[in-house]
Formats: C-alpha cells, structure tokens, sequence
C-alpha cells in the first residue's frame, strides 16, 4: 500500500460573509493550501480532486465540485463531490487517499465547502434537517439539536454527566479558538457564561450548540515520491477509517456513544499500527458539547461514560496529557458543513509543522481527526503522523 | 495495481413508480445484484459502498448513501453518497474500483438512485437546473433541453448532421429499450414518429429526449481472490477514466464535443491497453439524441463531425459493427439520474455473460460505458473484459 502525505494544507476564515460566494471561499483555501507546501508543486500536477459539501447554501448543487474547481484553474481535473452530511470533507480526503493508495493519483486535493448564512432562519433550520433522519426525525419535529438533546439526557442520567462538564467543552473550546484568527466565534467565554445559556434544546444551551458558518478549507495529498520532491516536514496519512451507523438515532443500539466512531477509529488505529494512547492530539466533531464527551470515549481516550470527567480533568486542555480541540473546534472556529473535515486536518497540520501560532502546542508527534455526518450515520477517523515512514 | 471484477449488477425497473420509495428501488436493485452473483456473496463481506444520487426527490439528501444501504442491512458498512449530476453513480463505480485496488476493500458495493416523478413539473424543471450552469445558464432562462439543442445546431452548422441523424437515435434505442423488460420508455418509434415529435427546444423535438424516470441499480466488485471464489464468469474492469470540463457549455473551447468524454476514454483506453477499434459494443450518455453522435466521436468509433453518417450507416444497430445502448438507453430504458452510470454497467454485465435475453449480441467481449455529468462537467468512462486478466 503505498504512503499519502500530507504537503499542504489550509482554510479561509470561517464566519458569515455575505461579500463571498462559495467560489470565492473556496479558491482562498486551495490556494492557501499551495502556497502552504514548502517547495512549488503546480496545480497541473493534481491528478484527483474531491469537493466535500452538503448543499453550498442553495447555488450550484448538480456539480458543485467541478463547479469550484474549475474557478481556480483545474478545468480538465477529475473531481468529484462527496457527500455524508457534516463528513462531507473528510470523506473527501479519504478518497484522496485512497486515490493515491490506488496508483491512479500522485497528487489529489480533498477540500470542502459551504455557505450557510444566505438563507433566512427558517430555511437553515429546513436545511439542516435533511441531514438527520429525514422521515422519523426532521418531520416529527427533530431538529439537530433536539436530537443531541437526546443523547445528552441520557448521558447525564446513565453517566452521572454534569451541565458542569457540558459547559467545560464550551469554554475550552472557546478559549482555543480565541487563538485562531480563522474562528467564527474567536471569543472566550466563562464557565459562568456557558452554564447559563439560553436553552436551545433542553439540557443543551447556546453555549453547548456550534454555529452554522460560511468557510472552505483544501489539503494537499501526495505519493512519497512527490513529497520527497516538494517538502522538508513531512506529515503522513498513517491510518484512516470510516464507518456507517443507522441514520436515525432511535435506530440505534445505543443513544450515549456513536458506534461508528469506534468502528472507524478501530480501522484508522489498525492501518496506523497504534493505539489512542498513543495520540498526542486531536480535533473532534463537538457539533454538540455532548459529542465531544462521547467522541473522548468512543476513540478510547478515556472509558466509556467518563467523557465529562475527562473533560473536567483538563486532559484535554492546551497543557493536559492529549489537547483536544486546539482550533477551538466546530463550536469556536466554526462549522461551515461541507469544509469541516478538511478543516480539521488542517489544524493537524499547522500542530504538527509548528505553525499554529498563538495556540500552538509543542512536542506534538501524532494527531487524530474524527468527523461526524448527522448524528452518527457517517463517521470518518484519521490518524497523521510528522515525518517519514 | 489489484484487478477489480464485476460479480454481480441489476436494476430496479426505470419508470414512474408512485408506490415505490427511494430504499424500496435501492432494495431491488441491490438484492438483484447479490442474486446474480454465480456463487454465495453474502452481504456482510461488502467492505465498502459508493451511492451515487442527485436529490432522491426531495426525501433524505444528507446522508442518502448510509440511509439506503442500512435498508438493505448494511448498517456498519463504510458508504459515501457521490454526486457529479448525472454521472454520480458511473462516479460511485469508479470509486469502487480505486477502493479496491487501494487495497481498503476486497468487495466493494457501487449503486445509484433517484426518484423523479414525485414532483411537479415545474419542480423538476428546477431540480434539473441545478446539474447545469446555475448562474450563468439556469438562472438565464436556459433548460438542459435548451443547452443540447445548442450543441445540437452547431453540429448541423458545422458538420452537416441532419434532423433524420438525430431520429436515428432516437428510433434505434427505442427498438433496443423494446426488447427490454426495465425500460421505461418500452416501445418502438418509427422514424417518421421521431421527425416529427412536439418542438422541446429546437431543433430537439420530444423523441430527441429522455424522460425523467425513477429506479435504482447496484454493481458488485471484488478483488481477484474474492472473484476467483464467487464467479465463474468474470468480467473484469479493465480501464476506468475521469475527466472534469467547464460546467457551463459557454465556457468550454467547443459546443460540438464534449472535451471531457475524449480525456475520460483516453486515461479508460490506456488502463485497459485497448484503442476504440477494440470496443465490441458501448453503453452511451443519450440524455438527447445529439449527446450520442458526440458520443461516437468523442469516444474515437468515428470521425470528429461524422457520427450522424456512422448511425446512419447502421454500424451501432445491433447487428452492425459495433452496437450502441443495446439497453435502449437514456432515451428508451430511461434516465433516472443517480442510477443511470452503474444502471449502464448492468447492460454491460448482462451482454457479456449472455444473459440480456431478447436483446442478446452474441459474440462481445468487450464493452464500454460512458456516463456524461450535466452538459459535460463530468465525464466517467469504463471498459470491461469478459474472463481473467
């Protein structure tokens, strides 16, 4: 199987930009993402692309990847658009690995859009519905947050999980993305503040529900051969893995972890040769701040029921054993759905080449994404490691 | 690189089925294809699943994929929803392929779905939108009818093609699609019938167009050692090809070709080691009559500007030299859109093992599919070899 690098890697700012189109946002990411490799690698060696986006806010739907990859000059480019709702991009960077894997790319760009604050509040609500469960979900009046909602009762009343711990993901994640200068939401907030949100779905509150943002993001993947030729800072695709669950929660063995997750991270540990105590870092799907409690156990960070604890036990700050989030994650930098992923290996790159500034962690060696579609039917698992095999 | 094989593949009926839902189409189709596998493949070794759909009509559009491949019980099941318009499931048989040859995958599922006719008309008008040029030709007034019909008179303009040329098609793959029990559109034209069909958009009259159908189809690919085990009469995929173009046809160097069908074949003709010259028969994007003639040209079974003479001549009848959409086509078996691509390798794989019944060629070994995205912003091309590598 041959190796995939990481050789580029970068993301517009995330927030609501009514001046920008979907074109434009994503043309700052890809060419972000080249000026980002150390040497030259021309955008005519691009062998393969995919575009991960779930709707790009009602323009081009039919060929939204072509559609923006023509915009910035790979006309002739195979691309295809991928879709597994909110893991839309880090399917797409999969099947660029699995491009390269296959011999038939060298050079293959994963990148993701989408534009979310055009529409009027009705219609965002209508439009994130079809990302849960369509017909037992969104039409008996679920919506995304009422269906982590769920999730969050029952963690709290099996787990002894606290609105303590909930708000504690808020307030690091907060505090992170308060760093990065591509955060939607680049606030602190208090614990004080978090705790006392209004209620979006009880017993979640403003401060545990991320924000729907304009953004795109681009990463650059290649055989070892062209990145041998292209980069001094190697940063290997070791493991990836990606696992279906049933679309609807109540189809679910289980309402207070996401199996998929562990599936597909099982498959990314297996490939990567690892285990998560081995992972230095990682950046989770807290589209919820239940999900990052639940993302904490699934991946074996900590045992299961334990996420909230974990979390109050500041392991996953900056200065703990294994910083979760250090972009301030979907809930402070933002969660434009289709650039999500992509967004994420993004951070994991700029961590582990030292170039993540002001919220940068040092002696990081290996990093872990995990990317969630809906509330569970699709996840994707991604181990990354500096350096050469 | 892995060899891939096609074990199995089958289609729901094309039609307009109002008591049939997305997953109950997906269902037939997908159950179909385990049925005609030689041996037993039980479902569960499926590794990975690629659906291809536009908009499943309205219903689930985010995570479509995982939402009929947990019907047909594949719950944990890795499965991506692809989506380049009309190409999306000759994209998810494609992805199919490089997942198995990347080594992720022994048994990979590639399958494709719409449901159409559960909308108005002016419903669909705009769904059909979407897949074209939004801002520059949707949203000018232009139809697909519309962007073909453009193509269609600069290639009587410039080459000579006539109004009974375009028939030709039309009245060939009527008598095809008649002899083929999922069909549509399941009954013979005359030719004086489709030279004088209602104006759609001129010079394309009604027997220039394919409908707008429902259906499903499911394509099941394996490794060598997997094949070894379930099939005694392999059909291998022996090239497979990708190619983006401008999404808008005013943007692209020509209006009377299709670059990216030309490039696609290229790439599929160098994996296969084969030229046009050994193509026994072909499966081609006929959305509309003028799209075939392309077809023919681009795809090399005849000069640039002289595919109305080659149809006329009867070399793609299906007792000419090389037969073209014995299935009927888009224009007769119908074009429901995420299940046209894999519902073309379905013909394939039926012609080459002799199992296509009253339409039965004797005598091919080697086929081709070409699968054309909007007016020609993605192109997939495949060719498939009956027996071992």
């Amino acid at each position: 199987m041959r190796d995939v690098y990481m050789v580029g890697a970068a993301q517009s700012d995330f927030g609501s930009f009514p001046d920008e189109s979907y074109r434009s946002l994503f043309s700052t990411a890809f060419e972000g993402a080249l000026d980002a490799v150390d040497g030259d690698l021309d955008r005519s060696r691009i062998d393969e692309a995919y575009v991960g986006t779930l709707g790009v806010g009602g323009r081009q739907l039919g060929l939204a990847g072509p559609a923006v990859t023509e915009h910035v000059g790979l006309d002739g480019t195979s691309c295809t658009r991928v879709e597994n709702a909110c893991a839309a991009s880090s399917v797409a960077l999969r099947q660029a690995v699995l491009a390269i894997r296959s011999g038939v790319a060298d050079v293959a760009l994963a990148g993701g859009i989408e534009v979310m604050n055009d529409m009027s509040g009705e219609q965002t609500r209508y439009w994130l519905g079809v990302s849960g469960e369509t017909e037992w979900e969104r039409m008996a009046g679920t919506t995304f947050a009422g269906v982590y909602a769920q999730m969050a009762d029952a963690h709290m009343a099996e787990h002894g999980t606290t609105r303590e711990h909930l708000s504690r993901v808020a307030v690091k994640n907060h505090a992170n993305g308060a760093k990065n200068p591509h955060a939607h939401l680049g606030f602190e907030c208090s614990l004080d503040d978090a705790m006392n949100g209004m209620t979006v779905a009880d017993p979640l509150n403003l401060y545990d529900c991320c924000p729907t943002s304009d953004g795109a993001s681009a990463v650059l993947l290649t055989s070892r051969d062209v990145a041998e030729e292209v980069t001094d800072t190697p940063i290997r695709v070791a493991g990836t893995g990606q696992a279906s669950g049933r679309v609807g929660l109540f189809q679910r063995p289980t309402v207070t972890s996401i199996p998929a997750t562990s599936e597909a991270a099982d498959q990314a540990y297996d490939e990567a040769g690892c285990t998560p105590d081995d992972i230095d870092f990682a950046e989770v799907h807290d589209c919820f701040s239940i999900a990052e409690l639940m993302a904490y156990e699934d991946l074996g960070f900590c045992e299961p029921g334990t996420g909230g604890e974990y979390v109050a036990s500041g392991a996953t700050e900056p200065d703990g054993e294994r910083p979760v989030n250090l972009s301030g994650g979907l809930k402070s930098k933002g969660h434009p759905i289709g650039a999500t992923g992509a967004g994420q290996a993004v951070e994991v790159f700029k961590q582990l080449r030292g170039e993540a500034g002001d919220r940068q962690v040092n002696g990081l060696s290996r990093g872990l994404s995990q990317n969630v579609g809906g509330s569970g039917g699709a996840v994707v698992v991604t181990v990354y490691e500096e350096g050469w095999a």
